[in-house]
């Protein structure tokens, strides 16, 4: 078989400049969200295949890459793949964080602090059809908190969040905020039957792209009362994205909002936006959905104009941890679209701060041994202060090798010759 | 099908308390590889089958993780799987960094300097029998200096992991050399065939475990002829391990042994040594093998008596690169044992310096939300100043919940309370 030089299709090389931005952007994550008292953690990138294909990762779990079996397992299982082609895999990469974790908390609960503060970074995986500036292996970061059922959890995951983000030189992001309790409520209070929420959902989530009107097109379409429509749209219309709006839906919905929702929504956006040390708005977001049908309360997205869509997300979701225990545990996370920002970053060619000085020897070819020692020994000594040394061995064409080594980020050159050191 | 809480056989849940330590080392490495001119690139995980399965990897090969194709292409496959199962996977996991590596730099010479200087650290797999210590998952850490045919690769690569090890506080251990080239001269000078060295050169390889008469019985065992096999231990009786034991293989083999083989051994040595800033010897010794083929030249690895093994090595390939490309390209590398030294350091209860204080704040529950936010704004400002401040509902249990938070490495603790801040 011959050699591919290209990446297996849809992944990619990732080229030292682009490393430089992205490992600057994990080291801000690694210092910001320690000081909030995030541990870090990692869980393996392979998978049960019977966690994976659990229902917990809605249209994920048609993505998986999966993993053969091995060995025997894997010969008696091959008569048996005509007629399901799973039976050859007793695992696969995963598609998420947030699977993984909740094993890892189930698996690992005695020996983890309660609360706990978990920063988890690493690749995930998806068989997405490829796409430009989308691909099938990418880099995750999530951070949750595991048995906290009180908002403060929200509070500092979101702060820890848009601290971050003002680190890295974003500002006039938003903060959408909404709860996956408030959602039913509205859908229950327009007389929407409990078994079409998930159904309605779907349709409101394409809200940002086919406008309210769209929305209530697509929903007559699917053969909803005209009268639930207008009611629930006349619902959105009244609705303002700020703390008065959650008092009004708190005002019309009554009954049909469980208690304490809207105080919640209230106190989290008031605490954010009043502690807040980034450059940043939170608002109250009815429509937001989120897609995965995990969330159980809170739920949160980042929008940048700059790129016109999510940047992040996340939400509480109280009932994962028990599908592993069989106990339930409150448990709240928030990923950033660690890619994304990535991207913003290198679009906007950002400059990181205070790099230090990069200095270059460019070294005669043939040095003798003993001059060449010298040469090494000076190096190592400005190394052991910190200073980045590169030694090269000096090429016919010096000019063009100092621009390469320029292009490089290479400032400070000197030179070493036989017969002396200039 | 049920959740399963444990991981996938033979790949770990990484705690808090080990991550802190490899997150330490890794920015270790990060850091101290950067002061040497290495920069850091990423290759995806999931590689080609093709390519994993083209003899560089040796044993590796027969341990890979192999990804099943997907939809028609995996529906089109299963007839055939009978026959062969490898036909259900289009690609698998890596199984070490440096194969993916050289398809990296051909993919991407155009875009990298010459020499291009790489560090890769990144996670690789093997479907090894699960043991103690050793996992189907692992941290590989390599630097390799693409395109440099000189030794001045060699000297830099082992300059800059002594320089590492001695940070992270190892001290004592020992750099063992050899060249593949002086290998194959002392098997040819005993009078071994071309063709019979590979196999020579895996008995030698067990010298560590079952001493040179092992060996010897080995070889006898083998059937090859009493008289070269004297030959050849006598030969490493005679060897010492210095400069000196160079020498005199240099006048033993005489023609056998490509001219400056013996000449760039001794600079190495000397270099590494007259250089160094970390506390260990290099050493010389003939009877290192190194298992993969693709060596064309030096070889080295680290031994620790604390480890009782290698703990690192590497070597020069140039070879392998040409096989994407058509065009043979000098490439050298050194690979670390990350998982060993993490798992050293977790033994001797590694402390990591100057870690800096971290405070938890102890709020009474059901705290007014004036007050809450006063302690939030105070959290963040201190945090805003790269202060750890983990902020926790009080539990009823103050006492244990601050033992526990100590066992977190929480020194300072702060009690806010709705009647007063105390």
């Amino acid at each position: 078989m011959a050699m591919k030089k290209k990446p297996v299709t849809g992944m990619k090389d990732i080229l030292p400049k682009e490393m430089e931005i992205r490992d600057y952007v994990i080291s801000q994550i690694k210092e910001t969200y320690t000081t909030f008292g995030f541990s870090t953690i990692e869980t393996p990138c392979v998978e049960h295949i019977e966690n994976l294909s659990s229902n917990q990762g809605g249209e994920n779990e048609k993505l998986i890459f999966k993993i053969m079996k091995r060995g025997d397992k894997l010969t008696a299982s091959v008569p048996k793949a005509n007629e399901d082609a799973n039976v050859l895999a007793d695992s696969g990469l995963r598609y998420d964080l947030t699977l993984p974790l909740s094993r890892y908390y189930a698996n690992n609960a005695n020996d983890l602090p309660s609360p706990f503060k978990a920063l988890q970074m690493g690749n995930v995986w998806r068989a997405d059809r490829p796409q430009r500036g989308r691909y099938r292996q990418f880099m995750q970061c999530d951070i949750d908190i595991l048995g906290e059922p009180t908002i403060l959890a929200e509070i500092e995951l979101i702060t820890a969040t848009t601290t971050l983000l003002g680190k890295i030189g974003f500002e006039k992001f938003t903060i959408r905020l909404n709860n996956r309790k408030m959602l039913k409520a509205m859908a229950a209070y327009c007389g929407f039957d409990e078994k079409d929420y998930d159904n309605v959902f779907i349709t409101l989530d394409k809200m940002d792209k086919i406008g309210m009107e769209g929305v209530a097109g697509e929903l007559e379409e699917q053969g909803y009362p005209t009268e639930n429509i207008r009611k629930y749209l006349t619902l959105f219309e009244k609705t303002t994205d700020d703390i008065d709006g959650v008092e009004f839906l708190k005002d019309t919905l009554g009954d049909f909002l469980e208690p304490g929702v809207a105080e919640d929504l209230e106190t989290i956006m008031k605490s954010v936006s009043v502690t807040k040390s980034a450059d940043f708005k939170i608002v109250f977001d009815p429509a937001l959905v989120r897609g995965m049908s995990y969330y159980t309360g809170p739920i949160f997205e980042i929008s940048m104009d700059e790129f016109g869509g999510s940047v992040g997300g996340g939400g509480r979701y109280d009932e994962m941890i028990g599908k592993f225990t069989g106990q339930n545990t409150p448990a709240c996370g928030f990923s950033i679209g660690f890619e994304r920002i990535v991207m913003l970053l290198l679009e906007k060619d950002y400059q990181i701060p205070s790099k230090d000085e990069k200095t270059a020897y460019l070294v005669e070819k043939n040095m003798p041994q003993d001059k060449m020692l010298e040469i090494l020994k000076r190096a190592n000594e400005h190394r052991a202060n910190g200073r980045q040394i590169n030694i090269a061995i000096m090429k016919k064409n010096k000019k063009f090798q100092k621009e390469q080594l320029e292009k490089e980020g290479y400032t400070v050159f000197e030179e070493f010759y036989a017969d002396s050191f200039r």
